[in-house]
């Protein structure tokens, strides 16, 4: 590859000293990196089509102002040690203490609403109960590269090129849909579901496609972070409906969300309370709905993992033709890095789902679709998920009972026996924040509830976390108990 | 897996009528599919808690009815052929003609923008010299499966992990962050280097950041497709800028653009004339931008592939702190099926601009930026560039000489010596919409221009297309030009 310079020919500025700057410009700026080689004089000479004595000249002086070196038989080098260490290259970490740009970009209302730094990554050695991936220590690691071998070696390069089917390959469509009636009731075909990269691009399409700027959306309370991030970024004004031992309290719903364009909830597995929606609620829900003409996303992203009871169908399969988007992904059933999920949406919406997708990325990686169908149709992701359900129901176990060992009474765990998390309920004399900042320090990452609208009054005595112990190891789990406990008792 | 049923003790309907229901419209909308074989009558009691004898009799009577079948010491299968004809289950195939839904959403105003339907796929006789991706026939595939392979039993379990980094893997940015400035002379560090989706997402992401509705974007005329849909679709009004010999007319810009907050082009090789824009025009451009608080989006698409001359180095590079946001995708240098592109920001748009990121799609699939990162940190990209360059360039004189052959004097190939298209002009009496079907029915599918805004009136005699040669094999070119010639001619 060859370097590129910018030199002007028409230019009063000679080219010597035009590649003089460049050459010591680049330096400086880490184009050219310490102890990299540059062209030889007369293959740059001949590429730039100016003198070799120029390039000669130019390379002797930044040589004896310290920025390059000349090494007998070898080459001309970029030192190693640059003489201005004001500016130094970039170093091969990302560096988070740069000058600040002197542009000043005019945001959107969009562009504004998102523009705050995100958070900073966990130092290594914390216990992360606030991260809700699933555990990938053990995810057969083996079989997924001989699927992927496998499909990289058929030979079919359509798999490589630009997709005609922006909504996903069919075959997974066809997986997932097989997958969703059977294990979820669900009643769609394969032409309803569209593959999206995770749920989280499920909910940014949804909100994108349903709510102008001053649009309602409800939602539970405590609900999901993000979602509500992703609602009022976008302009909508947030309806929380509270939660209680059967779910979202429908007649709440019913009585100040006469104007919601969408309602968003986690029916099967509410997150953060962890409790399912009762039966009766989601009839109300849907007729509601129905008759209101409002539109319900229903976040089903970990309904894999119950332990104990009959599971749930879900809402979009209570009835037929339900106004429901369906959302569920792989991040937990496999891993999340994968960012592959589904949404399952009324035949209505497949057009413009589908466009939106398109223009939001044009399309999710094929490849990696093509290995997850095959992964589903040769039978091992049912198997994968009974057996995960298996070592996550043992470290639900684990976890509580050394939260119990610790608190004894003084821990109230909360939901279903189900999902990849638990909330607890931890009675201290300390203050919600004051309770996180300690377990952090104990070296514990806990997470807060979350309250879209106004959070209830403190309960004196008593905090809750959501503590997401399916990607923990059994190891840590019981050390993250004591550090909770050493720091809240 | 369990079926899930819906049944309700509480009901007045007794359990073996809502039984019966569940698995006779369960078969009938194909959720229990053709010769899938049900649970065992004592299995399915215990799961459901009801009775064996409720099941025995539902599975009897459902079997005289023609839905199941009952093999001796196999099991209740549900039948291949179905007795309601007029409700066969879902084909394997994505059905399009389905009934409608009775719901009918409220979509937004983004909603009903892209509420159309999508190009339906192509036949696959058709040579497709509409379609703009890179051969992918010669890909490294082998290599390519070992770089996965070493990293998918790596050991490295962070990898399948939720990132920490919205902005995309440290590695691959940094490795993008080297190839730029040395390949494209960017001024700039891996901080503001920003993992998306293919420049699909970064066109969308920066519409989104900078423009609400009524906002003016300005873009090149004729120009891309894509992204004109993205800015109008969001509700922005788009200024077409005409195109002549040296790119972009800048005096024009100049002229009507005093409200544009973006500028929206490809300076190195235009979308689909194939000219580069001037180095006068670049720096007059980049003036104006400063001093009128406009942000400029320079897509570099596929400038990696130029076969004669300098090549140019990139706008943003040229001054320093650019009002530019890059956009350059590994869909044209690898394979479009990947998703991965970046966008080099100012330091003053990172945050928003991450976090847009996140909210759209939390990040893109981890393991596939470290395979990447290895496949340039290894020197892989570069010798691969290189190979493909010879093969493109080669193509490109196959296929000009091909039509040169069958049209002489009559066709006249606009642009520079780049890129993965060309831009060809027919001298005919045919209109540009009868040439477009005439090659389209000859088994040619080539690519209309586009015109943001008003079209120019046609030039009596003379059509012009984009003809995509690099990804069509050497074979296919010469027939491409035949099929072409005997339509038009």
């Amino acid at each position: 590859m060859d370097f590129v310079f910018h030199l002007n020919s028409r230019s009063t500025i000679a080219l010597y000293r035009q590649l003089y700057s460049e050459l010591r410009l680049g330096i400086l700026a880490g184009r050219f990196e310490a102890g990299a080689r540059l062209p030889g004089s007369r293959h740059l000479a001949d590429s730039l089509g100016i003198s070799r004595m120029t390039v000669n000249e130019c390379y002797e002086r930044l040589a004896s102002e310290g920025y390059l070196e000349t090494r007998p038989r070898s080459g001309t080098f970029v030192c190693k040690s640059l003489p201005d260490l004001s500016f130094s290259p970039a170093s091969p970490g990302i560096r988070e203490s740069v000058p600040q740009s002197r542009f000043l970009p005019r945001l959107s209302r969009y562009g504004a609403a998102v523009n705050a730094p995100l958070r900073r990554p966990d130092s290594p050695g914390i216990i992360r109960l606030n991260m809700h991936g699933p555990d990938v220590v053990n995810f057969p690691v083996n079989l997924w590269s001989q699927l992927q071998n496998r499909r990289m070696k058929s030979g079919r390069s359509d798999l490589l090129d630009y997709t005609q089917h922006f909504a996903g390959d069919i075959q997974l469509r066809h997986a997932i849909t097989m997958y969703l009636r059977k294990s979820r009731a669900l009643i769609c075909g394969p032409d309803q579901v569209i593959i999206v990269s995770g749920s989280q691009q499920a909910i940014y399409l949804t909100a994108r496609l349903l709510l102008n700027e001053g649009d309602v959306v409800a939602m539970e309370s405590p609900g999901y972070r993000l979602a509500a991030k992703v609602f009022s970024s976008q302009g909508a004004a947030i309806l929380p409906i509270p939660v209680d031992a059967h779910g979202m309290k429908v007649s709440e719903l019913k009585k100040h969300g006469a104007r919601a364009k969408l309602v968003y909830l986690t029916p099967s597995h509410q997150y953060p309370t962890g409790v399912s929606l009762s039966r009766g609620r989601r009839m109300e829900l849907l007729h509601w709905a129905r008759k209101s003409h409002t539109l319900i996303l229903e976040d089903d992203y970990d309904s894999e993992f119950r332990y104990s009871g009959r599971p749930l169908p879900s809402l979009q399969g209570m009835v037929d033709d339900a106004p429901v988007l369906y959302t569920g992904t792989f991040s937990k059933m496999l891993f999340p890095s994968l960012r592959l999920g589904y949404v399952v949406v009324p035949r209505s919406m497949k057009n413009a789902f589908t466009s939106a997708k398109m223009l939001s990325d044009f399309q999710s990686p094929s490849f990696e679709q093509a290995v997850l169908a095959d992964f589903i149709n040769e039978r091992h992701l049912e198997p994968y998920i009974r057996r995960m359900r298996t070592i996550y129901g043992r470290r639900r176990e684990l976890f509580i009972h050394a939260l119990k060992k610790h608190f004894g009474s003084r821990v109230k765990i909360l939901g279903d026996n189900a999902g990849v998390y638990v909330m607890a309920e931890f009675k201290t004399n300390l203050s919600q924040s004051e309770a996180h900042a300690r377990t952090f320090r104990n070296g514990v990452s806990l997470e807060q509830l979350y309250w879209p609208g106004k959070a209830p009054p403190p309960r004196a005595g008593r905090v809750s976390f959501v503590c997401a112990f399916a990607g923990r190891t059994d190891a840590e789990l019981p050390l993250a108990a004591e550090l909770v406990a050493s720091a809240l008792l």
